[in-house]
């Protein structure tokens, strides 16, 4: 009996898996089509890195670190003093079945994996058209290595957070703000693409080159979500990953919607992009809680999410910080209001859940912009963080990877 | 040992909802693909639009309308005189398990929510490129919102199609008709696109900007097709689901070459989007009765669905219709065939049934006529149903959107 | 019980027939994406044309050749002389679900049937943008109907090869290297692209036309290959199915890094195609053994694969052979290296194996170049392999198809 209910937890944890991987596609779908052309293969080039080193990474580090024995002083995991030590990536008895009633420790590892990537390509599309593509790199290795596992070892490796009874079901801080974090202190050390604000400071739109395939991205984003979330229950538990697919269905259509309608409303114009990036804070917003609330909730967090991407994008503007996909937005601020939501709506809402909901957005915060600063101003003082005027006139394909994406096509350049 | 088998059922249910889901972006690069550039943020949003509004609409209403306790009349589901009550979107005990034993109640929700909005889809194809953005949406609601689920009811709600024996597996009338027949209706309101047809009535060609997406549109709606058929025996039996896997797969690639060898035949040329409609119109054909057919009998109705489609675009032109993607070909003709061959091939073959299935084509048909036109004649005669000269010249993403979706590539205006 | 492990084990399958199909459109773009614009429409045609007559195929002959009840002579199975008898496509009493533990009859024909047109889709790439589309058709028709499930049944079939021990879990030889023996004697009679090599014999690189194209056919394959080797096991064992994504991944994930820093090492340059093709190089290598070997083997296996692919994508040029997508260093050199690594890595290394690998890979070799060389050298003799210069120059989408894929854009023609 345990091995018929093992087997099918573990074959709807591996499809969640693959669905997360496919995420990746839309990322990269999504931070192409909303730039410029003479980019395309150097954001190509980034997110394929992202994946492939992010998954050696979580193999050769991450796994052990988020997901420790213990703690030291309550904080770091005891396995982050093995690093350079001789302890193996995986443990042993790893194919032992008793690991686990929902998945093996592989399936745990690899659907794990994933998510550890996305952190890092969500900086991607904010420092997108300017920074140096080995700069970048080095980064990743650092964040997706080191601080994103530690971060996530304070809630699902058991940590204080854990314990103090902050919720996040599948990441609106854990992943998506982590990523948000260090996305605003990128977006900040790199300073603004040329020509995005005009001497007066205004904001010059850097229209994206390829609508098209940043709608293609979000949908693929938001097939990706059907495992991102339906995954996390860690179970196939019929009950409570269809609620989760209903509640994180429901609450990218309305984000989607009030996104669209707000902006038609101020902007008098149907804007897609506003559209899209409705159904991206909708997602990222029911994220953390999307096991516990009931439609109705999901909708009003939805809603709600909709409308704050409609101010955040603004407001991001009126910072003067050029974020070319709207990453900020999406993924720190929607991520910061879904895992309020979780003390506002649904089954845990309550006074006390609320306020440990925004402490452990403040520690989570707090942690990820020291690091990311600590890592992006060692790299920007000594090896740059920038390109050149030239190569970021020219583009990013010319310079770096000598080659360009389209060269059948006749272009703009601009 | 039930829990094991309902989660099981759930999680394939769950699987095929997720695919159902990805067919809007299949949709979205067919519609794309063969229309002009000049119209893909226009065609975008409203696809992006449907799948939103669309589920939101089935929660709020169609759901409960195509489902209902019982019927007025025989007719009209009951829940339609409650529609501006007090009751409930979603019936109490959602979670409670006994509820069926192929999948929850939120898995039942969701799945059939991909279905709804399907219908809009196909009509929004049919009326690309000149109908008006708010008269769509305002259509959409409509139709999605009420007239497909009354229509679903009296089949698959245990209405009195089902008690006659009408039977329709996955909706060749269900969903491909009922989006079929509305878009006859808008083609025929909204009249040609300027150019379609010069001045002695011929037709002109008007290119579609891109056939790597439309073929890409149409790799994505076969595998979407897994979902549509596969998830629509309602449980993860293995004898069904894979039989119908194989008679879908089949149907689809005797649909393609069929069409292509009888197009080649005819217009002694290797026409690729012949050969794609030919797969969807073998897709639609088999799409009523893929639980019953062998897998020589899913080849048969594949093939003649491919005959179809190659006779049936020819015809809607000679009938001075305008359907830019063929929708009318592929989802109304070959859903009406796909009706039938029920009474034709597989274990119900048989007069009584042949007739059964007619009588069910021409009453979903009259319903869905007389509604669409209903609807898109009121809209045309107070809103109006379609853009200005100018705006259709020029195309709607200037003048709706504001935005060009290929800004960096160089264009021919046409 | 059964019942419920049986349905389990055939949802897996089910899914992973699915993923394995959208491999087809991995496939399609990543060949679109490193040729020219002008010969679009008819490489979407050839690969809409191999799956379509793929599974028509596999079903009236494939299936049964390749998993015979018996030999004759030990090699040619026996349904061979029945292919133009009257013995029926599929074996009576299909649906008796004690036909295996691990799914059913039709998944077990669907999950087969996808594979068996991948041989022909490897070919495609090979000898783009100058075979003749008629051709082409007659050599897949032919290969894939014969060839494919001849030399499959000599493994899978149960036939000799399998009896001597030679192991290959999903295909690195019966289906990669199954169509990388073909594709290079095809692109040996075929000749290179006019403008490949200039007159003094050296490389002229003739850049693909949207690389955005080719990174997303590559992530769609990676998500393809979770299915093409989790399906592999033919059950949803959970250790077995779990342990097998992760060595895929991993090994996808190594040959992408070792591509691109080999390359960037010898190139001083930021390869994105190299480090595409590393992935599939690390995909391609482990699937031979993908469910015998530990993590770290695989990192390993990727890695020399992705060296590999530097190296072989290099002599296949200095052998003056044009491949434009590099399907002989990824399918044929990885194939073989995959097969052998079975004897080097993993819980079945020896020299015993590797040994036996060999034999393996020099018989399926020596049968593949002798059917593909004849099957290919009548078909030049006969009614020609290559399209006419001007057809080639001008591009085969207005020859064969007299269709521009991208009307709506500007082009530039070489």
């Amino acid at each position: 009996m345990e091995g018929v209910t093992l087997t099918t937890n573990n074959v709807w944890m591996m499809i969640c898996t693959a669905l997360v991987f496919f995420m990746h596609l839309g990322f990269s779908f999504l931070e192409i089509g909303l730039t410029r052309q003479k980019n395309t293969i150097n954001i190509l080039f980034k997110n394929v890195f992202i994946i492939c080193i992010g998954l050696l990474l979580y193999c050769l580090v991450g796994f052990n670190l988020m997901y420790p024995g213990s703690f030291i002083a309550g904080v770091i995991p005891d396995y982050f003093f093995n690093l350079f030590g001789l302890s193996a990536p995986f443990k042993e008895g790893a194919l032992d079945l008793s690991y686990n009633e929902g998945y093996t420790y592989w399936t745990d590892f690899l659907f794990q994996g994933m998510f550890a990537a996305t952190a890092a390509t969500i900086v991607s599309g904010a420092v997108a058209e300017r920074i140096k593509l080995g700069s970048f790199m080095l980064f990743t290795v650092l964040y997706v290595g080191i601080v994103y596992p530690i971060a996530g070892s304070w809630k699902w490796g058991g940590g204080f957070l854990d314990k103090w009874g902050f919720y996040d079901f599948a990441g609106s801080t854990l992943v998506h703000s982590v990523g948000g974090w260090a996305a605003i202190v990128a977006v900040f050390l790199l300073g603004p693409r040329i020509g995005k604000f005009n001497d007066k400071g205004e904001v010059q739109a850097i229209p994206g080159h390829n609508i098209l395939l940043a709608a293609a991205g979000v949908f693929i984003l938001w097939l990706g979500w059907f495992g991102f979330n339906g995954g996390s229950v860690l179970s196939a538990d019929p009950a409570a990953t269809s609620l989760t697919l209903v509640t994180t269905s429901l609450a990218a259509a309305s984000g989607g919607i009030a996104a669209f309608v707000v902006s038609a409303l101020i902007y008098k114009n149907y804007d897609l992009t506003m559209f899209l990036n409705g159904i991206l804070g909708g997602l990222v917003g029911i994220t953390a809680g999307a096991d516990l609330m009931t439609p109705t909730d999901a909708i009003l967090i939805g809603l709600i999410a909709g409308g704050i991407i409609v101010a955040g994008v603004s407001f991001i503007d009126r910072l003067r910080l050029d974020d070319p996909v709207g990453a900020i937005a999406v993924h720190l601020i929607c991520g910061i209001w879904g895992t309020l939501a979780v003390g506002v709506f649904g089954s845990k809402a309550g006074l006390t859940q609320l306020f440990t909901q925004l402490f452990g957005v403040l520690i989570i915060g707090t942690f990820c912009l020291l690091t990311a600063f600590l890592f992006l101003y060692t790299i920007k003082k000594t090896i740059g963080l920038r390109v050149s005027k030239q190569e970021e006139l020219q583009g990013l394909d010319k310079h770096e990877h000598g080659m360009d994406a389209y060269p059948d096509f006749r272009l703009n350049q601009h």
